[in-house]
């Protein structure tokens, strides 16, 4: 194929532009696919299905609730932390732009 | 859903391994979808449809050619040089592979 059909793809560059690459990060993807499968984890589900650290996983949450798409609730069971996350209305739109623009690229041709 | 709870989830635990990050990485999921749908691409086009530079282009085929994934020729049409890239079988394969385990990770639950 050569340059000049480019024009032929132009869903595809919409589509590249548009994957948020705020979940796009492999860590990040799993957070949101976890919780948007789930509705709702706790701290300690996550790290153990996606194998992370602590604080690989507290960095991870940290910027997903800076950009809006959880919400972190701390509360305590007993004597013990409890933190659980859930995905807001922000971070579900998202979810979905994020795999259509994934699929879109994916599927493309 | 509680800790305990996790076992539910195995397929997801082993799609998130599977995820091959050389081919999730933005960029060379760009250069990958293109070179699978179009079975062959050139370099100004793959820079164009990506949106670019050429060095940045050039060093995610330099690694994509490393892993075995594409195969780069280089020629010449007339005085100008050109260059044509494939996707490899091993590279098709480790790209259905991807795509297979990006899916579950997405579609979990």
């Amino acid at each position: 194929m050569t340059t000049e059909e480019t024009a032929r793809t132009p869903s595809f560059s919409g589509a590249f532009e548009e994957l948020d690459e705020t979940i796009h990060q492999k860590v990040r993807l799993g957070i949101m696919s976890t919780l948007i499968a789930l509705k709702e984890a706790d701290f300690k589900l996550l790290k153990e299905t996606l194998g992370l650290s602590d604080g690989n996983l507290s960095t991870h949450l940290t910027l997903l609730e800076e950009r809006g798409y959880i919400h972190i609730q701390k509360s305590f069971r007993g004597r013990k932390p409890h933190t659980s996350v859930t995905p807001t209305d922000t971070g579900r739109v998202a979810f979905d732009r994020y795999v259509s623009a994934l699929e879109r690229i994916i599927k493309q041709s």
